[in-house]
């Protein structure tokens, strides 16, 4: 791991570049996003995204070999196949919530008109702005409250 | 916004999609977590990622057009110049821990040895493993948890 077809320039060292191995592509993070929106299907992923077929092809047999998808058919004579977001891949949730944060943050204001998505917690029934929380103590943490410790192996 | 130098497919539609118009190289993301443990300079920089010269230039030039390095003269006769994270790409500091819990969880053992990270919490004191919790209910969400709802532009 990770089997993908990315060639990175040196061996990953630690998790962050091991993570970006499998993610290291602007297409690998939009396909994983429509699968989060409940796409499952190559037909759908590709006219959603107005991306090449070949590309999408070929960033799909990544995700797969990378154990992001699994691919499963749904339909024979002839086989069709639909892409599921694995386990693995579901874990990803939280940076993708950050990324849509940052932007709407950071980026949308000046970037001007955008699809905006709310984000509602099931359990609470109220629309959600998630934030990172210490392990702890609970409290919101930022990068400036937090120091990291480096361990070589 | 974005002014880097990246050139996407087709506009963004999404704050997911303008993140990956900054963000969308695997250089782009070791290069701002280099700038995360504290490394300003060129040269540091160069060193710690093995990254070739002019590709480390590029991707520094399109990080500070797009707001997430501050080029700041250090020295003078002859001038040099430092490179400071912005609070635009502190505000990311959530997405580079996501990627690193993703990975440490689904890659690392997988994987083998690498760097290991370790963060505390300076208001607590504790090591501290950060998740996503509602901003209503402070609950850990996750993506099973949430619901998105699209508002087109």
């Amino acid at each position: 791991m990770p089997k993908g077809n990315h060639t990175p320039n040196r061996p990953a060292r630690d998790a962050v570049e091991l993570a970006m191995d499998v993610l290291s592509d602007r297409w690998t993070f939009l396909i994983l996003r429509e699968g989060f929106f409940g796409v499952r299907r190559y037909g759908q992923m590709q006219r959603n995204l107005g991306i090449a077929r070949n590309v999408l092809a070929d960033r799909l047999r990544s995700l797969v070999a990378d154990g992001m998808f699994e691919r499963v058919r749904y339909r024979t004579d002839p086989d069709w196949y639909e892409y599921r977001l694995t386990d693995r891949a579901i874990g990803l949730y939280p940076v993708i919530v950050g990324l849509m944060q940052w932007a709407d943050e950071h980026l949308v204001p000046e970037y001007g008109e955008l699809i905006d998505l709310a984000l509602t917690h099931r359990a609470c029934g109220h629309r959600t702005e998630p934030y990172l929380a210490c392990s702890h103590c609970h409290e919101p943490v930022t990068a400036r409250d937090i120091e990291a410790t480096i361990t070589p192996p």
